[in-house]
């Protein structure tokens, strides 16, 4: 049955991104280390058309969160382009063949015009909210999964609401030490470990996340 | 070789005790629940003193726990008892037969003469610091490990000193949203997982703490 997923690196003291975060630093101070362990990765390499790169536990979980993804929702931060209303030449981070293959819906309070990019790649700009964005990318998605793809305070905001049905945590043995917290104002949800693995660069634990009845 | 070495439970938004803790409480609103875990296994009931429960990887973990351990060192809101001066009625919350069964370092500001316990605990009361308590319990523990035993602060300023090798983590799949966090002002230590295993119930990640040169 479809799921409402998602996926994301944190530091062993609970931060998605370091201090002081900006248009130039969008993960802020030390963010990039909660990182690393995926650009070491064979997968990586693979699903941005490199070659080389590590296999292993690593790469293995790499490849699966992409496989039944059917769609795809994000903030606005994370596509980037700064605030305010669209600079219309901003196409996201990702060049003209993005890594994502499906219908992407982008959390904006500012209206803009879908785009198509190569590779199968759409961006739908999503004016009225998370329950809309849902409602758009569980159609667009059929019976594949919808991955939300973050950043933070949008994966926050899923599970906040009760929305999220899977939560895949790759926790990175850093310190940050200051930052942007994932599980802050998320309530108090039922969650059950279903998978643990792991390498010395980075935990996985995936959550199943109950519906409170 | 001799390691100093400690485990903790903490939630999954990184908190070792709920808000509120106190003389009553002193685990804090919710943080019983990081710890239904341990009293579920029989390996807990057995080093208690009592029969059944579930064998299994938890079980399991906790037998590890308590190998090879030469003495232990915890700080006073542990021990308990209250602040200030002794009690000298107050010989802490385990009864007269301790499940340490080797010495135990107790941080204090407050002088208090020694204690012996049955099945080997003894109680050392240390006014001079963690260092002072640290040199204490090696020599008492000879070729076998030091455990911090908490609480959480304790642990914290240990690992914020560099004096720690081996953090074990039992993180509990729930979110207690407030109270005394475990990894904060620790700096910026190196961490390595070495270890993962878990249940349903609680997922344990065992990390090597590097030495900076």
């Amino acid at each position: 049955m479809s799921k409402v997923t998602c996926q994301i690196s944190i530091s062993l003291d609970g931060f998605a991104a370091g201090p002081n975060q900006s248009l130039e630093n969008p993960l802020g101070e030390g963010g990039m280390r909660l990182h690393d362990w995926v650009f070491a990765t064979a997968s990586w390499r693979r699903q941005h058309g490199g070659q080389g790169g590590t296999d292993g536990v690593d790469s293995e979980v790499l490849d699966e969160m992409v496989q039944g993804v059917g769609a795809y929702i994000m903030g606005r931060k994370m596509f980037g382009g700064g605030s305010g209303p669209w600079d219309e030449e901003w196409k996201g981070w990702w060049g003209d063949d993005p890594p994502f293959h499906t219908p992407v819906f982008v959390l904006t309070h500012h209206p803009r015009r879908a785009l198509s990019m190569l590779g199968g790649t759409t961006f739908t700009f999503v004016n009225d909210g998370m329950a809309s964005a849902l409602t758009q990318a569980r159609a667009a998605a059929g019976d594949q999964d919808v991955a939300i793809a973050g950043g933070a305070s949008t994966i926050s905001q899923c599970l906040a609401a009760g929305a999220l049905d899977e939560l895949y945590l790759h926790i990175v043995p850093v310190i940050l030490g200051a930052g942007e917290r994932l599980l802050e104002g998320v309530g108090d949800p039922v969650l059950e470990p279903i998978k643990i693995a792991g390498s010395p660069a980075v935990t996985h634990i995936k959550y199943r996340i109950a519906k409170r009845s």
